[in-house]
């Protein structure tokens, strides 16, 4: 397999950018590419590659656009010549398959490409080169790819650290459709409701709904195109979701309607259909991969006072590492009104009590653990 | 006003548990009643308190019960002569308040509350006694409600650390249902669409699925009571979103509508309908107020490769504090597959690139700082 030292990015935007960072930390010579002048000189600023045109085809082209200029850049730039081969960061996989005449580009130096790895600031500024560290990566051959850019886009996922995922286009955007394109308009359906709130009622917003809503601080213009672009499997499961919620309704009209003189058997049905809808949604979170490695270790969590002084959490992680204990996770639970803060430390379970007991006996406000 | 010195807690699950802890560790003498044998004996060996009788009336009565066992269990304990003051913790706080004859109970001993914290994890196990440190905590006091109840509850917000924020019950429900019961609904109605996911579509979930779905976690038996008890306001609330999800549907299926023929005025129609829900979620969700302290402050994020070795990260911040920095939050980035992990360090914008080179300097492996 041909080693991919030379890569093409076009387009320098969050996503773009952090890939060209990822390339140059591990000295592949990147080549920048953008419309807009600023964001080039960004990018560069950046140290993520170079402005200058190469010598001749780069290895791969890496087109990191908005899902409806794939098929028009991706032609484009084969007619320019640009790369060997070419792959796109693009959510949704499915593009330019249809149509009259073909997808209008060649389909055997093309493979499709979608890091599961973002976030919500846009352009080149809030690039990382860690971005896809340990992300999934998913990779969308078909019949048509030639093996050889299969073989350059999966040096790619390698060279940016991520997770290889190989699927089907339309399984991908199926998929991806529940799992991200989905969240993403009700987290903003119900974010948009907030405009009208009173000022008093944000006082009681939780961290619940901080989570909730974090995704819908997205770039409008991108998921405008992003959900447009995958209209069809996003329809499909909004179908699903808005018979859901027609039902609920139905149950919350029946527990809200007036009078003694209602059955109370339409109660505990409608009561029935609220507890499936949690027990069943329990039942579908649990389904999501956890975060920390390996599924058999079991960790605590350790709250520990610390008062905020300089110094304080580097004494405190000096005085857990003597007792040789590592710490998996590290939180600073801040309260805005008060110099204080609480620290959560996440280890094993099996070294917690110890751990506590060694920094109470050192002085430290100490909680008991509870399980992470 | 009489101080609260000993206070009664009725049920001792995580919240009620929580507010055990908390009044403990302020010296406030703690008895615990509960239906539960197992859920006492875990609550008295946490230290939350006494499972014997007190004397007589203790200052205040706190019920940590389900929603729709408050009324009840409210005019027993005020029959029992359980308390001089009561309060409750139900996140609802119209209850009993219809209903012919009156609410059942003595409405000037008795203010509602409801401290917005929680965790997913149910149970006297998982309480914390910081649990409500910093956080709002709402009180609902009527015309009703006497002068003295009205200072002893406001105690309890004050012993246990928290915010207080006093509201009109009706106004309370109706924020609610909108800042938390409609977005645990949604967050439980897509998560359920993961019970039938391919296993291979579940490598795909991102952390946006796993915040949006974290609500999701919570106690099913629970949650049913909530919604039920909130009926009304949570029926409103998801009128308004099934309105919003239909006008998003048609807009759907207006784009996947087949044929050349589709007039391209419903296209440009359907997409910026697409673009108002995000463009306005996004604004929705600007006004949710940050969480770190003073609203001026800006800060940078500061990216460091960090070894997995025992004291690594003690040495780490060792170095940050010798440079007289002091650290905002701090986060570990782990990735599951490798011994090596990232750590995130907020610091003060003015500061950060200074750090920047004084931890490379010293030979960390530094990221660029970026805008938090």
């Amino acid at each position: 397999m041909t080693p991919v030292d030379t890569v093409t990015i076009i387009g320098t935007g969050m996503i773009g950018t952090s890939i060209a960072l990822a390339l140059t930390e591990r000295r592949v010579r990147v080549h920048l590419q953008d419309a807009s002048e600023e964001a080039l000189r960004i990018a560069e600023a950046m140290g993520a590659g170079s402005l200058a045109a190469p010598g001749g085809p780069t290895d791969l082209a890496v087109l990191a656009v908005p899902p409806r200029h794939v098929p028009g850049v991706l032609s484009d730039a084969q007619r320019r010549g640009t790369a060997l081969h070419y792959t796109d960061v693009a959510s949704v996989k499915t593009l330019g398959r249809a149509g009259p005449g073909g997808p209008g580009f060649d389909t055997s130096s093309f493979v499709g490409g979608h890091p599961i790895a973002g976030r919500e600031k846009p352009g080149p500024a809030a690039a990382r080169g860690d971005l896809f560290h340990a992300k999934p990566w998913v990779l969308t051959p078909t019949a048509h790819t030639s093996d050889a850019t299969s073989g350059a886009a999966r040096q790619l996922v390698e060279l940016c650290g991520a997770n290889l995922v190989t699927m089907d286009a339309h399984d991908h955007d199926r998929a991806i459709a529940v799992t991200s394109h989905l969240p993403h308009l009700l987290s903003s359906l119900t974010a948009r409701l907030l405009r009208e709130a009173d000022p008093h009622a944000l006082t009681l917003v939780g961290s619940g709904l901080r989570d909730f809503t974090r995704i819908s601080a997205g770039d409008p213009e991108l998921w405008t195109d992003i959900l447009g672009s995958n209209a069809t499997a996003v329809r499909d499961a909004l179908e699903v979701l808005a018979h859901d919620v027609d039902t609920t309704l139905r149950a919350l009209r029946s527990l809200t309607a007036g009078g003694e003189d209602r059955a109370a058997d339409e109660d505990a049905e409608a009561r029935q259909w609220l507890r499936t809808v949690l027990e069943e949604g329990r039942d579908g979170r649990a389904r999501i991969p956890v975060k920390y490695g390996p599924q058999d270790r079991v960790f605590a969590q350790l709250r520990v006072a610390l008062p905020d002084r300089e110094g304080e959490l580097a004494r405190l992680l000096s005085d857990v590492s003597r007792r040789g204990v590592n710490v998996e996770d590290l939180r600073i639970d801040n309260d805005p009104k008060s110099p204080s803060g609480l620290i959560e430390l996440l280890v094993d379970e099996t070294e917690a009590d110890k751990l506590a007991r060694w920094l109470t006996d050192l002085g430290w406000q100490v909680h008991a653990p509870t399980p992470a």
